[in-house]
């Protein structure tokens, strides 16, 4: 999984039929600190997670193993919402 | 998902049968606001997406859970287009 | 999938059984204009393609999605040979 | 599968309910010495893993290969525990 | 499929229980000529290949499409050992 925080959101009207209702979040991947970098990508939410919520992405088929993206088209899903991150003893991240 | 701009189309008449009259598009990756970098790469269209669109792209194993590309040799579909994307309450991009 | 082209070939005795008869190509990916880039990659040919073709590659799972492929140790397919591609209204490239 | 070290936890109290108990570490790529790089990531421990072990993850629909990861959404895991790594005959990491 | 060279071996006592017995080995990618790069990675050996070979390596789901590999949590495989490589009509790299 990827560290990432979600930074906004998007608008589709014109979709696949079994996206309907789906909440697609834009992230950004984020190191152990919680600093993000890169392009952003697009994930469907499962977690009720909102922007600035740090959170993990799984991707691929493992993106679809959940009630809500089973059998779907999307590649990249939120499935956990961080509280903490601890690197070598030391809280690198906590929840605000 | 990446978000990506349709930028051309491919014609190929010797291809896997299953492939006959699937749309094959040529995208390329952007970012919140809409601007494309890096190399293209192709995506079946299952939108009626056309050159110019900003769209969604799924991949890998997802790319093939939709009615047009299921069980078919393909690793990326456009499966939604995008109407708006906004980034820290700030809209980033706006279908024109 | 990744445009690509065929720039040679590969002789491999020892290999797992399933494979016995497939044609392994060395591909580099390519950009729009036919331009290879990169390190080159391994794929089966499923079109009867040849060294100097433009063709699509299908990555991952998708690339078992062939009759020739299906349930073999193959990541990489050439399922589509490219006869045109075209990027904002211009030819980009065309088959000799 | 990437050789890997594992640097650092994780606490999760939204997500998604199948990974109720499952140990998500904080691990970083390494090279055949141990010697971490590049930006972390998050993977599900089988192994009984603690902060400080090389280790192999296995990533994609792989991951879910485990009795523990099973039908989860999952996109890597911490397959094995790394004893010895042994590089053109001479030892390049020793578990300590 | 990845051009890779064979470079090491890895020990490893505790591991994923369908893990017991597979060999697994120390690869880096390599281009046409057989020359290595890039940072290395692990695949389960299925063709009794040894440090210094030259071999075809399959990624994810296709990586268990070995009798060896079948639903083990493995996403790299050696399928492949390569006797010869040949570019644009040139002979790049032979089995010594």
């Amino acid at each position: 999984m990827l560290i990432a925080k979600v930074i906004g959101t998007t608008v589709s009207t014109i979709k696949d039929e079994t996206l309907t209702g789906q909440k697609l979040l834009i992230v950004q991947q984020a190191d152990e600190k919680g600093t993000p970098f890169g392009k952003p990508y697009v994930a469907v939410d499962t977690v009720n997670a909102g922007v600035g919520d740090m959170v993990l992405t799984a991707h691929g088929s493992s993106a679809r193993q959940t009630a809500i993206t089973k059998e779907r088209p999307v590649d990249a899903v939120i499935m956990a919402m961080i509280d903490t991150l601890e690197v070598d003893g030391e809280v690198t991240f906590q929840k605000g």
